[in-house]
């Protein structure tokens, strides 16, 4: 049982801080060496003590089991500006020996029935706390800022309406989701088409 | 003639630090409160020496008026989530008494020729330094995480490809500008929809 | 009557941030400049509710006259290398156009009972809320860092020790920061002996 | 050879952003269980390119050999209240599994010729990098509040008089630090004989 939630809290809010830093790293990286990021931010959030109650009920989650059966306690958001990017920094994360990656779920070419899209790591984290190391779970959501553009509009609007939305609505979401996806899709295209000018533009000269 | 550009910028980056500061403190009143904050996030740079000096050339500014003249060397961005949140931001600025609002170009109604959508707000902001007060300019620029979208991955493309893009692709941006921005007018009326449905259900129930 | 302590306590909070940040710039000019600052480094807390209480309790303030008669519920603290440097940063903070100050204390020629230490200035800041300008009021400590030593040690000891002090412990401690007073002293003079064979030095070679 | 130092610096900044963090995570973990903590404050600084060319040639480093053989290239320091702090927060380094423990060095019970006083620890630090893991040199320093009272001051006096002191400064600065160093050790008795009436108080209420 959690006897005092901030005490629960207290290594998730370190591995987020700890973990969001180090993402935000790689970014400094790109830029450092003059190339462009395939991360754009990196935000992240610990899960309020309202909506783990609410998610152990959902789900069945019994409450000694709380740091092994939810993922998303300690949770972080990359943001990309290409849809290529998001699948640079999963092989980025893949490489670094200070995570263990438990599961990948691939909701961008899979997108979940609400419309949502975003690329999902489950990882465990070692972190030293003055007793000793403690695995940490958390979870990386990457996505491109269209998606992040739909996902954090649909989030808000669920937060005000907690019902299930009108059929419509739904609808309307879904196809919301889907143009922006078609957007992030055309952005891609006028890239590798300026890269090929580009490219063309440097032949010449050589 | 600015000798030396670290001392030249410093002020600037303290103006920055201030502004950012106090413009997200915005959004942490909005959810202290409990309500919705129509700022998602705040981002802020200065402008790089090797830009702030193409621009000087481009637009005839005299090095020794760069204080005066060239207004963005300071530059924040707000980032909301609805279109109407843009306005409420511009209220909200428009009554704060530790910024002299110079200028107000609405980018979001008349978007450049590039398809660029933003709000822009000029501003003085009296900075305190160890030698007494000084003026800085600075420029806001607040936008939807649609418009924001676009204008990064444009600003991408523009970099690396700093020639005038072909005429296709010019259409191609403008065109995807657009999209973005039915994207944004379509979430604003799913919303107004469930602010309706919500007002209709307490209306039963009294 | 304050019914919610966070809804009473966020100003103060936003107001410390700014306080920090802007103070923190101080140090950066001198440093950016190429001189020795005279602030080493700032800190700044929130009075714990706890303290706030108790201290309402003891000097008979009203719940409702909280804002107007507790001057140190956002505090903020700027520890300094040499004691001449704390008259530096008061004159420096005199002329700041943002903070307008109330009230000064000078317990480093005149030091409490205890053995404390420090310079205080008691002003107000106007603070931007989404509401309008609120003015907070605040409280600076400036100290050297022998003083801090002495005053971070003696609160920790009364921090667990939460009655009057045994006499002889309250001697004890009288006399060490007596001693720690001398060893400013003998710094500063260090450094002005220093500073005058430096001088001597350059005159020889000119 | 070093052809560009920001290059070469970059990985020394991440890993002292990450350190830092970690250090007061260490401060944080004891505050949040209600408990005083050993550490007061951390700060941590990059060598600047000047001191570290100077290094190399008062040390004979060469240029290539850097990385594994200057130590202090990253550099952390934590600040304490009492001197039995400084072995607890050395206690609790080592059982850390996130670095690599090189070489300790006491200096608060073998104070250098100068005066100076502190605990050492060398250690490497396995930073991940988009290219794979890199292990850095670090240094963390450990002091109590008089200790770094001491060497910032005389930092501060070398720093601006850079030859070698007279020897009746270097004896008077000698004798600070012995002065110094005696406060430390009656802040701690004073402290042991606190405990000891806390307990008499508490055994005879039982």
């Amino acid at each position: 049982m959690v006897e005092n939630w901030d005490d629960f809290l207290f290594p998730y809010q370190e591995a987020s801080n700890e973990l969001k830093l180090k993402l935000r790293g790689i970014r400094s990286q790109y830029l450092e060496r003059g190339e462009r990021s395939p991360i754009e931010f990196v935000t992240s959030r610990i899960k309020p003590v309202d909506s783990i109650k609410e998610k152990m009920q959902r789900r069945h989650i019994d409450e000694s089991r709380l740091s092994e059966d939810m993922e998303d306690i300690c949770g972080l958001r990359i943001m990309c500006e290409f849809l290529d990017d998001i699948y640079t920094v999963v092989d980025v994360l893949r490489k670094r020996n200070d995570i263990n990656i438990l599961e990948e779920r691939d909701y961008v070419h899979n997108e979940k029935a609400s419309g949502y899209r975003s690329y999902h790591i489950v990882f465990s984290y070692p972190l030293q706390l003055v007793d000793g190391q403690r695995e940490i779970l958390a979870e990386i959501q990457i996505r491109t800022l269209a998606m992040n553009f739909w996902a954090t509009i649909e989030h808000s609007l669920n937060y005000k309406h907690p019902d299930v939305f009108p059929p419509e609505v739904h609808e309307r979401l879904q196809s919301a989701s889907e143009t922006a996806y078609k957007l992030d899709e055309e952005m891609s295209e006028i890239k590798q088409e300026l890269d090929r000018d580009l490219k063309k533009q440097k032949d010449k000269h050589e």
